[in-house]
């Protein structure tokens, strides 16, 4: 998964691991329960393609994406790999050959079957898949029972990542179909009726930005892996929780919305050099970008929206969605402010949200920040090929806080990082300002 | 269609067309029979993809070939433009989108959805293709009764042309599939039981290679628009018939088999440059050619052969199979021999076929000639949107004479001329070689 | 050399070799006597680059292009493998890297520098280059002398290919010149005062193109290497003569000119795919093709040229120039005529040039044949290295005949077969037109 | 220039700027003395190219690296644009179509010559350009007597800038032109006596690296603009001074030298995915990397190294040199360390430079540090064309600290920030390693 971290390993630095009585505390129980709720979560995993043909499944729509039916395969060939494989002696593979074929990037693993090339497998089928599926969870299932004493903490771990896993794919699905029906020229609807999960509101009840002033200082930020350990999982790159300096600075109350976008591209935003970075502006030539990856102008000139429910007209009051960290950066600097650090963010979303005051803050779009993915001070990725779930992507991307209308519930928290390169939009992404404030001494 | 021609234009030059005598033989049941051969036609078509799934149908496997579902679908789209739309005053299109998405390269019916992106547009579904084709069915079986009188001949001509290019996708639906299938790792069979589209035979009882001499001289080669036009039809490349001078030239009796073929791998040949032309040679190192297209060595140095029936051992007897051209004319610089021009096989394939001296004429592989794909002396291409089926392919491309284990039967002739750039390999394509003769004085 | 031809091997075939009276003719003093006029046609070849600075003799402009002082080396190259190193026994190298360095393409030669790093080889500097000239033209004058008796012949025959040689890359180098300073945006002149090589001509009194009737008939084109062997030079691609059937034509009297030419612009020419052959629409669309290669239109929509001496208002009665055969088929086929065949050229320039009927035959531009570079029927290319000269690139490439303002005087004749791939345009390149006539019965 | 920065606006924030009294320093003589030394600096980029030849300043080797002639030109069109141009009101342009021609990437100027055909260009000559350049240089000699008393503050910031621009080319025409040199295969040499640009040193008497510890806390970095105006020059992206919070840490008190990275070569570092980045282990895979970009290995598996100089035996204790973000960070891993950040290193820098700790600090190598090259907080660019020098490139890139043999000397500072893509290997790059330290409590 490109937009995800493996488990925090928390017997890293043996001195701050949990104390014997909280390791009492991880009951078969618990796993029988966990591996309950993975069980739901899978179901939801294939209840996302009801309502989709085989042919919706199979194709790749560009390099970003994968197909629905690799997805489908891969989010079982990560428990096969890392839990069934590894801790149930008895397990015998469903086809040896899927091995390779749905490995995404563990080199640890061994051979893939190259990225580009997910969507030319025609077989398996998708029938065979959905049978892989319905063979894992079985596994999974009665897995409970089998799993050895001395493994129930590791596995316990090793099934949280991979819910987690699952999850981050779910919302992946739904990015890479809206992907793949936007260059479909016939704009089919994937889901027509409502709720579906595309629900963009604009809860701005007054229209204008509210700027929330904070003061900063020495903070901490990060996941405290010492602490949490047992009662709330974080991704890798999350941890360790550690103090950073912060100016005093504003935050906006809300993301900007498609009114206040469409005045920067009337306002030539999309054609002054100034504005943008210079690979940024590179990006705009090359791609001819005028505007948000999925809106349409028609021929009189009125603005729509491409959704997993078809073409819409604009709505100005929602927030502007399919935006890269290029458009983000460039709108701010035409709009007078900036793109918040994850610090800032983090540090926002931790003290204005109690007071209602951070509106969409997790459940409308992923907001880009102005840092770059690296490794926390302290970071060290976790063993083994779980490692590589996040440590190795820390290069040439951006991070975005929050979450989107497209993240299952309660995946996220204040100190998710999800990440992606400057040039990408095809993700729920949006924008959310901030800005400077002066000192006060 | 890539590798077709269209219509012969009795009409072009009005005093070479047939008598008045002649036209009364177009009756309306003439067209019904017709129309009847037709639908029989258009069954094989659905018939062969009955072993296979959506998925199958899905995808494009590279820029050459095209998804099973767009042929279906194409070769549809033709009679609803070419013969309905034209033809039949009430009739109204399955869907106004098809036009577009199923024009293949007719510049003169308007725009096409760009070739690359075929494969990437999951709707229609294959069950809406299928019923595309079930509705353009039903519309031919009725149309008999709609044609006016006067568009009777048109219109018979329409339906030959139509019927010939359903043909042609009915092979090149076969060699699509092949290389769709090919690039998948687990090596998946297209119908594994007796009687399959890919039976090559190894019919030379003496192995060695018969020269078959023959003299040539001030010769006619072509199809004759004036006398047969009411019997037999051919594409306007196979016009006009002509005289050109062919000097005393030997020919293969056989094809190329496989252990010939190894004997020149064996021998190095494909790390030679002096046996290749400069572009084929360039070719072989950009591409890592080593053997042909589908051959596959094991890890013992055993050979083995992709086939639409599966991996199979390498068969020495079997002619040699899937080469290009610059394959071709490397091997017969490397025998001593070369490729016979269009002119001599089409000679040969009239003269010594009849003594049965020719073998594997037609009923194996294309046999590529050096000739290049060039207009007759005279040739001009149809008029109207017909006309830029053969015609405006006639730059950097080579002629293939004969015809394959995939082509329909009945589908070729003699004049009939195939062809395909000099580097493709994914069609039934093999060798045939000739040589010089010293003259007789 | 891209567009040349091995010496005629008048060994290949024993008993149509000269006889023994024949041999006694070729003495040392032939020798000497061909060896001061090659030194005349290579001091020409350094007089091309008086007017260029050191950097106009570097740079390699696009990649089918090569750098002044490259084609400056390598036609010594030519000379030190192919005649000094092979038959003057005790001559030294003038630097054993040349040998890689400025090697062509001849593979039985060794390794060769990559094609299209050329001009990034800032050493050896121009000044060398010309040292190494001087070098290969003291060891030419030296060498008359030091040629062993039984290689007379042989060595006559070689200095007589690299004289040719040597005037083709004079050719080139003005083409490649002229492209290297069109894409200067200062529009820089190579050579402003008369005479310089780019004298187009508009030699036709009367306006209007006359149509010369040939009958055609079963004739013979090509260089007759039996009887003409020791008086007259020709590459190997021009033999066999042989004989070839022709229809009746016409051929027109003068070349297309830039006024006819603007009116097909006009006209729409480049906009309609009808006029075009698939793969030349394509080039038109990638390339953005709007015009002639060398033409620019002004502010106020007025025509210019590029010319080796500097931009000049186009001149409506000079013929047009570079000019691909895609441009010159669309042209033909909006004129309602087509090219001629290069056996019709050759039997036009053959029976129509006494009779001062077939204007600007070749003196002015390379003429677009419809005919394929392909081998003659018999061809065989030369033995060893030599023979990669020609024959190696008979594969999508199209035969022009004549010659340009650019071709050396006397370098060319009515069998001479220059050939360039269909979108190539930085050639003297124009258009000759020829229609079918009805038959004579 | 891609690694540089404006000119710090010290009139940004008016409440910050200096006293009036402070603004009565900059005299006219001030003003004269700073233009004898830039001219002493622009006669050392001249003498740069004493050596080489007009066609070694003609080439561009690489997308990255530009031809000599064309810095020799920019350096001067830089003055022209953005001091005569703006501030000599009777200056006129030398030419005024190099103002296009030798623009590099300032939007705000106007059009810019395509970066990738700068080495195209033969026109204007290396003469031209160099008369070019006297021409300024005259015009600079006469210029402060034509500044207007109001423009003297901003002239002497413009000189200031321009003198470090000047000096940033001199370092890239060394580096471009090495590439340039390493790829011919004759191994040039730039200049063979000594002293020469390339003076890597061992100093390490004691050859195990020292780790210098240091306890972090919250710090200062970056520079101060509001005390240090008128007495030391920075770029703009070094301010503002910010305090940061840095963990303890350990720093190695030398670079890695050849015999080290020799040792990560021979435990198959190259070849071990879970070292590297992904993106870092798709660049080896892709471009086929196994050492640092100038070493070759001999017939004999001796390792050279080639350099301004010529090859050279590899010497293990010189630091290793033309790295790549992706080797050292693979590198680091592998020895169990890491890069410092930016602020570890340039506090160490700052604490551990006096008591001679840190050894090879900034004349031998620039070192990657593990931060991403982004704005300090509260950092913006400076108004106008001038301001797009650093800020724009604020994206996929990361920081170097310290300096090189090929920097001239005086030119850095502890704050000064170089910035390059993580795949970058042309410059004179190295490795300081550094690592976590446990916390003192």
């Amino acid at each position: 998964l490109n937009s995800t971290a493996a488990l925090r390993s928390i017997d890293r630095n043996p001195a701050a691991s949990p104390s014997p009585a909280v390791r009492v505390a991880i009951s078969r129980d618990t796993l029988r329960a966990l591996l309950q709720q993975l069980l739901k979560v899978r179901a939801h995993t294939l209840a996302i393609t009801a309502p989709l043909s085989a042919e919706d499944c199979q194709v790749q729509s560009m390099p970003d994406a994968s197909p629905i039916k690799w997805h489908l395969a891969h989010t079982s060939w990560f428990f096969e790999t890392f839990l069934l494989g590894e801790f149930s002696h008895h397990y015998v593979p469903f086809d040896p050959e899927f091995k390779v074929l749905f490995n995404s990037y563990y080199n640890a693993v061994g051979a893939k079957h190259p990225r580009l090339e997910r969507g030319l497998l025609s077989r398996p089928s998708l029938a065979r898949v959905v049978d892989y599926r319905q063979h894992i969870d079985a596994a999974l299932g009665a897995f409970v029972s089998v799993v050895a004493e001395a493994d129930l903490r590791t596995v316990l771990e090793r099934v949280t990542l991979g819910l987690n896993h699952e999850q981050q794919h779910q919302e992946l699905m739904l990015t890479d179909l809206k992907h793949l029906l936007s260059i479909n020229p016939t704009a089919p609807v994937y889901y027509a009726n409502a709720p579906h999960p595309e629900a963009l509101t604009n809860e701005n009840p007054d229209r204008a930005t509210q700027w929330i002033s904070l003061s900063g200082g020495l903070i901490e930020i990060g996941h405290d892996s010492s602490t949490q350990a047992t009662t709330r999982f974080a991704y890798d790159n999350e941890s360790p929780r550690h103090r950073t300096f912060v100016e005093p600075y504003a935050i906006a109350n809300r993301l900007v919305n498609n009114g206040e976008f469409l005045a920067f591209i009337n306002a030539g935003g999309y054609r002054d050099p100034s504005l943008w970075l210079s690979d940024g502006f590179d990006q705009v030539q090359r791609g001819g970008w005028a505007k948000p990856l999925y809106w349409q102008q028609d021929s009189r000139s009125h603005w729509h929206e491409f959704t997993l429910s078809g073409l819409h007209t604009l709505d100005p009051e929602k927030p502007v969605c399919h935006i890269s960290f290029f458009e983000a950066d460039a709108y701010a600097r035409w709009a007078g402010a900036r793109l918040p650090t994850e610090s800032e963010w983090e540090h926002a979303a931790t003290h204005a949200t109690s007071a209602h005051l951070l509106l969409q803050r997790d459940d409308q779009l992923w907001q880009w920040t102005a840092s770059s993915y690296l490794g926390y001070p302290g970071f060290a990725a976790a063993k083994g090929a779980v490692g590589e779930y996040n440590g190795k992507f820390m290069c040439n991307q951006f991070v975005l806080r929050g979450g989107s209308v497209a993240t299952p519930a309660g995946h996220t928290r204040t100190t998710y990082r999800n990440f992606f390169q400057p040039e990408k939009r095809w993700q729920f992404t949006g924008i959310r300002l901030a800005r400077n404030q002066p000192q006060q001494r």
